[in-house]
């Protein structure tokens, strides 16, 4: 059995660090330089111009639709937010006390039930499931959080932008045009984001020819991890108790002195600042400014000199969850739906590089270096020690 | 923007062949040789003398259990199969044609949101999650079968082995001795196997730090596939299709030339007979003796024979689902539970990597290789074509 043992030491690249797994055009981070661009384009100029649902149909087709082809892509985006009754049944009988985010894979999963595309899967029957997952999320984010707080679920407008339509049926009113507008802002800055985990995750799922729901499935569920989309929560968690800017270096060194991480901070691909960030301080700073509470932001930005300050020679540096979170407090979004919020943003991500991939397929099937013993004799249970 | 664009031809290997994603002592395999073994036994030895039972506490705490720790997983194994009753309401109400992978998407997914150790992340708490999740996986499947063809379901017999428990929930009546072990065997033979698809889309998952339930839901995901743990339905249908044994070769080279896959054909790491093949064939022989009917096994022998005449000098050999359908249909396990069946067996080394690989974690990342254009202008909207 001499093949099995893999002999003398190893060298590989651990959590797949610099491995290529995939060509893609979709997205491309440039770590050094801090830049980012979707479909060829910086995402400073989508952040300025585009809208999500923009965005979306960039991400998903490859290029900036027509006027013609924005208006039919969007009716689509605001025909498809109405989830299933069976799903709405579901969702507002959950119990209120899990993470939102283990509410969102049993909406997700349902769905996949009541899909009227399920047996699809030409091209076309595959976009409208896509699209219609990345409609849907929203509104069982929304449903679930009116429900688990009692109150009544507020039905999709299809007047409403994408961004504007979620807030709405958070809140039950309209949000403000600039309100709606920063959100949007957040959405596009977490649509896509190369082959992240929870991406990869989805990928992985989707090689193996299953299927759309499923591979999102399996975002989700990576999306939640502390190491991934659930730090933005845990950053807010981190202000509070805090407390107040000037007890910010005693934590921040404490912590790393017992080897624990900051959330939103550090990030495998960019060493330095996360341009994403970059977008959402500023708009932390003007909300902070514009309803006249600056509590989380100076403690924020303490926090982030001490990192730069401490480990910015390591390139460690603020990433997208870092600011995120304390922009969404200020629009009245729960704590506990920051990373549900990241998910409804990057499934066009996730479905993008699914897409792609399963285009050109093949399974992902790495290989683990065996260190175990080559041979170990099967004892019989009387016999054993 | 000249680092975003990687410059000329790449070489890398599609589908992470041969990359090694992680070191393991679970379990290894020869593929030049068709040797497999689970923590250094050969699973030809596990397949004659071990039980499901003593398999996964081999493959979850890395040696054969002492006879009373066999006592105590056994008894706890036993304990967990009863699910929240939550759950069992939400199986029996779903509708009854979604595929049953759908379905058990929906009740592990379901069945987190009342995991009583949902908060735990101490390694105990962890390991009853993943007893549990291992425990009441074939309890979803059976009610979830029993409730579709409109019968009462049958709650778990803790008398009963876990294989023989499974056959008795589903058929409401227990199996005889030679049934419950043949199906053992069959689910010691599908309990691991190294960082196939579904296994690593549980690592790429887990290694976020999200939680157990959220990686075996990717897992789960990822064997739906029809180039994974989806085959063996396929198989079934394909020897249907054919019909007789002198319509294989036929079918077979017809197949072949129009580059469709023979399911049940193949694999990644293999390039021989796969050992696991080898004694499920043995068990289809028997049983198709047993029973007098050997129409599947007589056409599976004669693809067989055609596909490694024609292909076998590519490495192309039955792989483990092959056989395993013929096996399963005799024990009278409905075509669409196979792949479900394949979920509760390799659940055990889902968790098993799982917990192996966040022991000693990083997170999965690696990179796209960038194919796209590196800038492309923002056009206005109303200035598009
Ligand atoms: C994002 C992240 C998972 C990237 O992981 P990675 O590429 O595997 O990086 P590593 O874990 O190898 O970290 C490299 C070094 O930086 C340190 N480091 C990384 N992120 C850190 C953080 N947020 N706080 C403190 N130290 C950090 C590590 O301790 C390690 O130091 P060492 O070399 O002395 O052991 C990691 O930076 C992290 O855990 N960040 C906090 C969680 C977070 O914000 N996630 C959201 C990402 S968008
Ligand atoms: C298991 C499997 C996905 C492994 O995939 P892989 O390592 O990526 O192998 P590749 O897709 O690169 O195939 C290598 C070659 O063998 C051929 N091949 C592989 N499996 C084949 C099959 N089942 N029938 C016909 N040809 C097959 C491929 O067409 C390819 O030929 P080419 O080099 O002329 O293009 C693949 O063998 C397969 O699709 N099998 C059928 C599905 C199945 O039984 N899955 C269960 C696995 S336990």
């Amino acid at each position: 059995m001499g093949v099995l043992k893999e002999k003398g030491p190893i060298e590989y690249s651990k959590g797949l660090e610099g491995v290529i797994a995939a060509l893609s055009s979709i997205s491309a981070i440039d770590g050094k330089n801090g830049k980012l661009i979707y479909r060829g384009i910086p995402i400073e100029m989508l952040a300025k111009y585009s809208t999500y649902e923009e965005t979306a149909y960039l991400l998903l087709y490859g290029e900036l639709p027509t006027k013609e082809a924005l208006e039919k892509f969007s009716a689509q985006m605001r025909e498809l937010r109405v989830i299933p009754k069976k799903v709405e049944e579901c969702i507002v009988e959950l119990p209120p006390n899990p993470h939102p985010m283990d509410i969102l894979k049993v909406a997700l999963a349902h769905s996949a039930l009541y899909d009227p595309d399920r047996q699809k899967c030409c091209r076309e029957g595959v976009m409208r499931k896509v699209i219609r997952i990345i409609a849907q999320l929203p509104t069982m984010i929304a449903y679930y959080h009116r429900a688990r707080t009692g109150q009544e679920v507020i039905p999709p407008d299809p007047e409403l932008s994408h961004a504007a339509n979620f807030l709405y049926m958070l809140h039950g009113k309209k949000p403000d045009e600039e309100e709606a507008r920063i959100f949007d802002i957040a959405l596009i800055l977490h649509a896509e984001h190369g082959l992240n985990a929870s991406t990869f995750a989805a990928m992985v799922t989707a090689s193996t020819l299953s299927d759309i729901n499923s591979a999102l499935l399996s975002a989700i569920g990576a999306l939640k991890g502390p190491l991934h989309g659930g730090a933005n929560e845990r950053v807010l968690k981190m202000l509070d108790e805090i407390g107040s800017p000037d007890k910010a270096e005693e934590y921040v060194l404490n912590a790393l002195k017992e080897k624990r991480r900051i959330m939103g901070f550090g990030h495998r691909v960019y060493k330095t600042y996360d341009p994403r960030a970059k977008i959402l301080k500023e708009y932390a700073e003007y909300l902070s400014d514009k309803y006249n509470d600056r509590k989380y932001i100076e403690i924020g930005e303490r926090i982030e000199n001490i990192m730069i300050r401490e480990l910015g020679k390591k390139g460690i540096f603020p990433n997208v969850d870092f600011y995120s979170g304390i922009v969404y407090q200020f629009l009245g979004i729960p704590r506990d739906l920051f990373t549900p919020v990241f998910a409804m943003a990057r499934s066009v991500g996730w479905a993008a590089h699914v897409c792609e991939y399963t285009a050109n397929n093949r399974i992902f099937r790495p290989r683990a270096y065996y260190i175990g013993p080559d041979y170990v004799e099967y004892v019989q249970l009387e016999k054993r020690r």
